[in-house]
C-alpha cells in the first residue's frame, strides 16, 4: 500500500470511529434508543458519507461496506458508546466536538478520493463536502431531526473549506498529508466556531410543518 | 452535441433551476433555514432527482454532479431565492409552479435518458416518474414533511403521464423535441389542476404517531 | 433459469408482495394517505431494500426496477391493500407479520445474492440485513417515524441471524434451498418474539426534539 492510500484510509478510519461514536451517542442522548438502536445509529451515521461518495465515483462495491476494517471501527465507536455512553450524555460537547472530527476528515478523504477518481476540480470540492456532511444528514433524517446541514451556518462551509484546501494543495503539487493536516484542522477550527456560536445562541427555529 | 442530446440538457437544466428556486423558497418559507441551509436544502432539491435516476441507470457519476452547469444553475437558482424571496415567500402558489415546471420537466428528461440506455419501455415511464419525484421527496424528507408525492393524489400521476407520453412517441418515431414539449405540458396541466384542488381543500390529514 | 436463480426470485417476489402489502396497509391505517399516497408508499416499501442491495454490489439497474415482475408484485400488493385494507387496518398484527415475512425473506435473498457476487462472507451477512431492513426503514423515514430497526432490539438482529445462517450453510456446502427456509423461519421466528415482546410492552420511548 502506498503512502497516499495509506493516509486516505488513516483519515477514513479516524473519521469512522468519530462519527459511530457521535452517532452512537446521539442516538442515547437524543432517541432514547435501545442497544441496538444505538449501534444501529452509529454504523449509519459512520458509513453513510463514504457509501454516498463511493456510489457518486461508481466506486463499488463502497469501501466502507466492503473492507472489514470500516465495519470493525465502526463497530467499535457504537461499543464504546453504549459502554461509555451512560457517563457520557449529558454532555453536549463531547458529541459536537466527535461530529466535527468527523466531519473534518472526512471532507478531507473525500476530496482526495474523488482526485484519485479524475471527477474534476469542483466536483473533488463538493463531493469532499458531501462525504463530510452525509453521515450527520442521515442520522438526523433517521430520529426525525431537521439535518444540522440545513440548521447551521458553519457546518457546510467547513466542509467546504477543507475540501477546498485539499484540491488547491493537490493542484500545487504540495504533499499530501500536511496538506490533509492543515485542511482537516481550518476545518475543525471554523466548525468550533460555528458550535460555539449556537452553543451561545439557542437557536430558535422551529418548523412550520402546516406552512 | 446532436439535437437529442441538447433538448436532454435543457429539460434537465431548467428543471434543476425550478427545482433549485422552490427548494430555497421552501426553506425560506417553511423551514425558516438560514441563508446556508435555504443554499443547500436548494441544491438537494435541484439535484436529488438527476442522481437517483443516473445511479439507476448506472451512469456515474451523475451528470447533474460530473457536469459543472447542473451545479452552477442550481446555485443560481438558490441565489436568486436569497436575494428576492424575501419578497416573495409569503407567496404559496410560485413554490407549487415551480415545482410543477421541474417535476414536468424532469419526468420527461428522466423518460428520455432511460430510453437512451434502453431500460425497457415500463421501466422507462418509471425511471421518468422517479427522476420527476425525487427531488422534492428528498426536501420533504429533509425538513420533516411528509413527501407531496405521498400526500397529493396529483403528483406521480401526471409524473406518470408525462413519461409514458414520451415513451409512447418515441415508440411510434414521433420527434423528439415536440413530443417533450407536449408531454411536460400534459404532466403541467394535470399537476396544476391538483394544486388547484388541494389549494380549495385544505389537507387536513395528519400522521398518527403512536400508531 | 437454475435452480439457484429461481429461489432467489421467488423469495424476492414473495418478500416484494409482503412488503408492497405492509407498506400499503400502513400508509392507510398510520399516515391516512389516499390511493395514489397507498400505492406509492408500498412500492417504495417493497422496492427500496433490493434497490439499496443492488446499489451495493454494482448489480445496475437493480433487479427490483429492471424486470417488471418486481413492479408487478409490487403494484399487486398495493392494489390488495387498497382493495381490502378497510377490512384490515384496524388490525395492527398483519401489517407486523407482513412486515416480518418481508424482512425475513429479503434478509436470505440478500445474503444469497451477495454471496453470487462474492463481496466476501462478513459482507454478505451485512448486506442480508441491509437489504432486509432498507425497505422498512426507508417506508418509516417517508411518514416520518424513527424507523423500526432504530425503535426495536429483535429487527436487525433477527435479520443478522438469517443472512448468517445462509453464508455459514453456503460455505458448509449445504444445498440452497432447505439451507434458505430454515433461515427465513429462524428470522421470522426471533421477529415475532419481538413482536410479541413490544406489543405486550407498549414503548414510552419519546423523542427529545430540543436536545
Amino acid at each position: 500500500m502506498d503512502t497516499s492510500s495509506l493516509l486516505l484510509l488513516a483519515l477514513d478510519l479516524i473519521g469512522t470511529f468519530a462519527f459511530a461514536l457521535d452517532g452512537s451517542l446521539t442516538a442515547i442522548r437524543v432517541a432514547r434508543l435501545d442497544v441496538v438502536g444505538v449501534l444501529t445509529l452509529g454504523m449509519f451515521t459512520a458509513l453513510g458519507g463514504g457509501i454516498i461518495r463511493d456510489v457518486f465515483i461508481d466506486s463499488l462495491p463502497p469501501a466502507t461496506f466492503s473492507d472489514w476494517r470500516y465495519l470493525a471501527v465502526a463497530a467499535l465507536g457504537g461499543l464504546v458508546a453504549v459502554t461509555f455512553g451512560p457517563h457520557m450524555h449529558r454532555l453536549k460537547l463531547p458529541i459536537l466536538v466527535l461530529d466535527a472530527v468527523g466531519l473534518s476528515l472526512f471532507a478531507v478523504s473525500g476530496a482526495l478520493k474523488a482526485l484519485d477518481f479524475n471527477v474534476g476540480l469542483v466536483q473533488a470540492v463538493i463531493l469532499g463536502a458531501i462525504t463530510a456532511v452525509g453521515g450527520g444528514t442521515l442520522r438526523d433524517m433517521l430520529i426525525g431531526r431537521i439535518p444540522v446541514v440545513l440548521r447551521s451556518e458553519l457546518y457546510a462551509i467547513p466542509a467546504l473549506a477543507g475540501a477546498l484546501v485539499v484540491v488547491i494543495a493537490d493542484q500545487l503539487g504540495a504533499p499530501d498529508a500536511p496538506a490533509a493536516v492543515g485542511a482537516a484542522a481550518l476545518c475543525f477550527g471554523i466548525r468550533m466556531l460555528g458550535v460555539r456560536f449556537d452553543l451561545n445562541v439557542p437557536s430558535p427555529r422551529g418548523i412550520d410543518r402546516d406552512a
